[in-house]
């Protein structure tokens, strides 16, 4: 399972985009893993700090391959879990991988070979790097979603089929809990009650798993995607243009923001978002609806994109990715939306992640076929 | 610390009451936690079945003294965690304590050397037994509360200042969660809130301790108590007569249950009853209330009696406790009170289970020296 699975997708990672993420590096990966979010996996603002801090502390994180963690290398997949908006008022410390690594390297016996992202959207994406340098480990370029997801199912190694062996929680009070669920929605149920518990955010680590598992159930290159999407987006004098370019987007509409709804509660944030367009989209109006992340765009009742595609809202101008907890009435935004993994389009990803798993009494189609 | 202590409670425990539990132990046993149960711990009902079934496959259950384990002997305190009202309608299936106990011995790297009884009260109190069959271990004539709490903190090893090393959760489905929480009061909120996402009930493995640690910091001989309870109550023509006397309990009101109210939330079943005196008693109204357990009594607007002291409603004829979850209008009752275990009434204990924890603004008074 790999992005270069689908050609307009391919382009994204050539090669890895670097051996080793450095200081320089932040601004570029932040940008990216902010596209890649949908909206979601946390605002990249504090992730910057919290990174830049571990890379000056800890020294440069190595990037690495699947292919070079061994068979029985244990690979610890760590994200945010919680609603965004409350991640944002209470940050993480920082000091909450240690005693998950601790915890896993207990149950497992062997020491954490590496961190992968669980999902390289938003500070999701960020976090990690600056959890494999405090943790004296390298990065795996890969992740688990191609994107961010707001439930703990829906990860790739559930839609690869693996039964959901472990997930560790640790909060900012000191907290850790261990849950071994029956299947991927009772690991959703139970983590989702405990973040709630705990606040309304924590740290997890989803499917600890081997390098030998691992293969073939994560998708690979997505920290070199992010990275080189960050890049384009700073190198360009037209940014927007150039996303639109590199990811092969659709612009569903250019406008203002007139209209944000947004509650906080067990654990997620839900709402909508309304954007009337500008210039040539003069006349329309585009509803984006959220669970944490951007879920489907509806223009005058008819679906224009839905999950798993990935629908992005930016700012006009800078294609500076806004999350869903920073949206506000006014803004300048582009609403870009371009095609998913292809592990997402397939029965059981889209059983997984599709609309009708959000609650939308609506039939999947991939975004390049709607108007 | 040892139930010994208070002289009005000391005639309960003069020796151990027997040295093997067996099938004909069951009905006092089950009569005597109903009655240490101050209405909570669960229905003895379905746990007098499950108890029985367990005897009959595996054999008597040895009750030990808590001399008999040896310092580094594990002790596995077990009970169950959630709305009784719940626990009724969804009974354990008797296979959830493998688990747990796998995952203790997975921990701690050694077998578990003996079950205890988290709380006496109830079918909390008979459970165990049950569960000590299954996994072919002694039964420790001791618990951690003297009667029946409703919340995880609420343990003679938090009033004794140990720190809450482990708590392991399994429910119906399966699914097993460990936590670590960093006090107390997070244990509880941790695991509530893994037990309403698992559907309100589930079995708790709650501070997973040594012989050593567990020495002077849990209730000794309560399970012996439990049983001449029940066995003073089923060999007596006036058991309420016989009870009063056993215990030195008072009689709050002898009449007839004139108002039930019951609400099942957030993992506890809340709520309050009103008896209406007869006979000598005529006139009179007394109140309690209700978080899973009997918490306060009032009459007329004043406190009768209060937690941490015990308050159980019992069959005016027969004695028999009357759960919660099993008052209805009509029944005929005596209302009776009478003094915690000394370990309660200290400074810590009340903070951890007088009236204040349960949200009462009211100072404790012992039981005595109340009307």
């Amino acid at each position: 399972m790999t992005t270069a699975g689908i050609d307009r997708w391919s382009n994204l990672i050539p090669m890895r985009e670097t051996e080793r993420i450095t200081l320089d590096d932040i601004p570029a990966l932040a940008r990216g893993c902010g596209v890649l979010g949908t909206g979601g996996g946390g605002g990249v603002e504090g992730s910057i700090l919290t990174v830049a801090r571990a890379l000056s502390d800890y020294g440069d994180v190595r990037l690495i391959p699947l292919s070079e963690v061994p068979d029985d290398g244990l690979v610890l997949p760590l994200s945010g879990i919680g609603a965004p908006t409350v991640a944002h008022e209470m940050p993480m410390s920082g000091e909450e991988a240690l005693p998950i690594a601790a915890e896993a390297e207990r149950i497992f016996g062997r020491p954490v070979t590496a961190v992968m992202a669980s999902e390289i959207g938003g500070g999701n994406g960020l976090d990690p790097v600056a959890w494999a340098a405090r943790l004296g480990v390298p990065l795996v370029d890969a992740d688990a979603m191609g994107r961010a997801f707001p439930e703990v199912q829906m990860v790739s190694q559930h839609v690869a089929g693996l039964p959901v062996n472990l997930i560790i929680l640790a909060d900012v009070q000191g907290n850790l809990t261990t849950v071994r669920p029956v299947d991927g929605l009772w690991s959703e149920r139970i983590a989702r009650a405990v973040t709630v518990a705990c606040g309304g955010s924590a740290l997890m680590a989803d499917y600890v798993l081997t390098g030998k598992e691992m293969r073939g159930a994560v998708i690979e290159g997505t920290v070199s995607a992010a990275l080189r999407i960050g890049r384009t987006v700073l190198g360009s004098t037209e940014p927007v243009a150039a996303l639109r370019e590199l990811l092969d987007a659709k612009a569903l509409i250019t406008g203002k923001v007139v209209d944000v709804e947004r509650r906080t509660g067990g654990g997620f944030v839900r709402g909508s978002l309304v954007v009337e367009g500008t210039g040539a989209d003069r006349n329309r109006l585009v509803r984006v609806e959220i669970q944490n992340e951007n879920l489907v765009a509806f223009e005058d009742g008819e679906m224009r994109a839905c999950v798993p595609d990935l629908i992005t809202v930016v700012d006009a101008q800078t294609a500076d990715a806004i999350s869903t907890e920073s949206l506000r009435y006014g803004q300048r935004v582009t609403v870009l939306s371009w095609p998913c993994d292809p592990l997402w389009r397939t029965g059981r990803g889209l059983a997984i992640a599709g609309p009708r798993a959000f609650g939308y009494d609506l039939d999947y189609i991939p975004v390049e076929k709607l108007r």
